[in-house]
């Protein structure tokens, strides 16, 4: 079954607007197993409204059109159908009365333009809208339907679930349910994560990658005769992908890496502190990005100048003036010195060259040093992060250490 | 002049994803005098997006085309370009070199996979992307040209501003000389700032709003037979809006807040500490978004528990005790403490209930107070942020942390 979406609105096509109605659409279509093959996005003007229709008309068993059911001039879309259908505006007597008595409801005077919210294609099934002044209204032709629903997100979406949706079931016998999962994963590149999975037997389960960067997102769609079939081929596809990528799977849910990393510390009852440099407090502000994070972050240092390593973290003058503010044995310092001094059980630090200046031969920009201390000791990273501007070195370079305390907290014994 | 815009990518047609591809790249063409005709949303598919292909060359002269060129099986759109224009892929030896040294550079290892990135239709004119691997390319077919970028949104608003417009302008001879400005506002909201401005004598220069939270930014957009015509319409509105808007205001280039602070801070000389709760250290991490923020930036602390804020910034046990870590004077101590053990020359605290729990009558959540300590005194404010959630409380914060920061140092003696 094709199923297509054309989206009207000038607003959406001259940069005032995001479109939103697309995914909407998506996902309440996706759980009755109906995927949508092709958006369109038209501003208001009858002849792009036409054209778009008559293209999805000619590879597409149902379309649905949003938007351009209002009552003012801009609203064009039922003269568009009117003309790709060949049919002829009729007003519609109960819709009418339905209006009117709406207004009254209100106690709102109705406008003449209101009248035009009742011209609908002769033949057409009206698809009442309980929440708002714009019908939707459905056309047969051929087999095919066309669906024309108004634009506003909230009467949209009650539309879909309570009338474009049956009158699909009722009009095509669907087949096939849909199970999806998505992977969110960390720390490999997406050619690399492409490479891992390449000779993973997929069979009919669709594998879809995304980046959000830093993270690569895989996400697996299996269709199946009924819902248990759907889910046992995607697990089974999972199960593989799962042995291939190991701890680089963060979730397999909406969760955030900080909110993994949140839950972790909960579960052992282990806090966590922050001594960052080059992240500037990007750590600190995605551990407590999270509801409840005061249980378990207790304090962050943004250490950037050399005088607070020294005033907040004990880190020695010799130390620095040895190996540089920027090196393995500062980071282990700010790290040992940050969960000394706040008492908490880990302490994470972050010390780099985020650039563009500061790179020098020996450590050039995207060079960044990193230390967790733990009452088992502290451990230390060196990473050269090359790829991109100090915004990325800083974005991955915060996330790589949550991903680190991440994998830590894996190993704690429950 | 007609174009249309296809943006691929399976994600934006499932319900994984919101398509903000053509919002940015409508607003970038709208610059230029150029208006987005229809857009498509496509599927990672050969067929599907060649159909699509084909459709929008029937009917426009420019056809930009946004993702699938990355390294992994499910980027198709090159594919799709050599079966639309039936031209062979042939790999581009300038562009793998430049991507073997890309990789080099960074020291990673490059995967067979990344590769197949270089492969471009025979006759393609290369769209270098400097700041990721997939470069996109351009081809020219009866006066028509079809124009592929990445998709990651950075890397193809940088592709669109630096090669595809300026190839545009090669191509087409653009009508009218275009001038525009963005004025970046912040503090007050759309509607105020649509009330303010309500009577200002535009004539034919056009005023857009565009609400990139938590700022307003206003783009006057005029156009005139001449560069120098275009730009004094401009200037005679900016005028006017500058009168009314005053310091709210914060720039009128691409500057961020930090970086209009920063330059602040760097004209004066002055340094700068941050106390934080519940912001978690997103002022600290905006500061030093900036290169060279090392000048004035000094440290941060993100003082998350009362013991931190006791043993960091010197706030008394009773002061807690009486007012509670979300008050006034804990606010005050925090930002007078911070400046007193940094040495700063001005320290900056915020303190407040990001929610969602944690909220009383007398305090709900949104409440937040803020303290700037400074040569002469300390300043203290009271705001109740109460539109939204923990995000938006988070971020609304931390950004009028920075506006505070940034009129204080407007005031002071130059």
């Amino acid at each position: 079954m094709r199923l297509e979406l054309i989206c009207t609105g000038s607003e959406l096509i001259d940069g005032r607007r995001i479109d939103t109605t697309t995914k909407l659409l998506a996902n309440l279509f996706r759980e009755e197993g109906l995927n949508v093959f092709r958006v369109t996005l038209v501003g208001d003007r009858d002849a792009d409204i036409a054209k778009a229709l008559r293209s999805s008309l000619s590879q597409a068993e149902i379309v649905i059109v949003s938007g351009g059911l209002g009552p003012t001039v801009d609203d064009r879309t039922r003269y568009a159908a009117a003309e790709v259908f060949r049919r002829e505006l009729v007003e519609d007597a109960d819709a009418l009365r339905e209006l009117e008595e709406k207004f009254a409801l209100f106690n709102r005077p109705m406008m003449d333009n209101n009248r035009r919210q009742c011209l609908v294609p002769t033949g057409a099934r009206i698809l009442a809208n309980p929440i708002g002044t714009a019908n939707g209204f459905a056309l047969e032709e051929g087999g095919k339907w066309t669906i024309f629903a108004p634009g506003v997100p909230r009467e949209l979406e009650l539309m879909a679930r309570e009338q474009i949706i049956p009158l699909i079931h009722e009009q095509f016998a669907l087949k096939g349910q849909v199970s999806r999962v998505t992977l969110k994963t960390f720390g490999k590149t997406e050619s690399a994560v492409d490479k891992l999975l390449a000779d993973v037997e997929l069979g009919d389960v669709e594998l879809a990658f995304t980046a959000s960067f830093p993270e690569i997102h895989l996400t697996l769609t299996a269709i199946g005769a009924s819902k248990t079939i759907a889910e046992r081929k995607r697990n089974k596809v999972r199960a593989l992908i799962r042995r291939r990528l190991e701890e680089a799977i963060f979730t397999e849910d909406e969760r955030e890496m900080e909110e993994v990393v949140g839950e972790l510390l909960n579960k052992h009852g282990l806090k966590v502190a922050t001594a960052e440099s080059c992240t500037g407090g990007m750590v600190a502000a995605r551990l407590t990005n999270v509801p409840g994070s005061s249980n378990y972050f207790i304090e962050g240092a943004v250490t950037y100048r050399n005088e607070a390593k020294l005033s907040r973290l004990g880190v020695s003058e010799e130390l620095l003036a040895q190996y540089g503010a920027v090196s393995e044995q500062v980071a282990q310092a700010m790290a040992v010195g940050m969960r000394e001094s706040s008492g908490a059980d880990l302490a994470i630090s972050v010390t780099g060259i985020a650039g563009p200046e500061g790179g020098t031969p020996e450590k050039p920009v995207g060079t960044v040093f990193m230390a967790l201390a733990s009452p088992q000791g502290v451990r230390t990273w060196h990473d050269t992060f090359r790829f991109g501007d100090r915004w990325r070195v800083r974005t991955l370079s915060a996330a790589t250490a949550l991903n680190r305390l991440r994998k830590f907290l894996l190993k704690w014994p429950s």
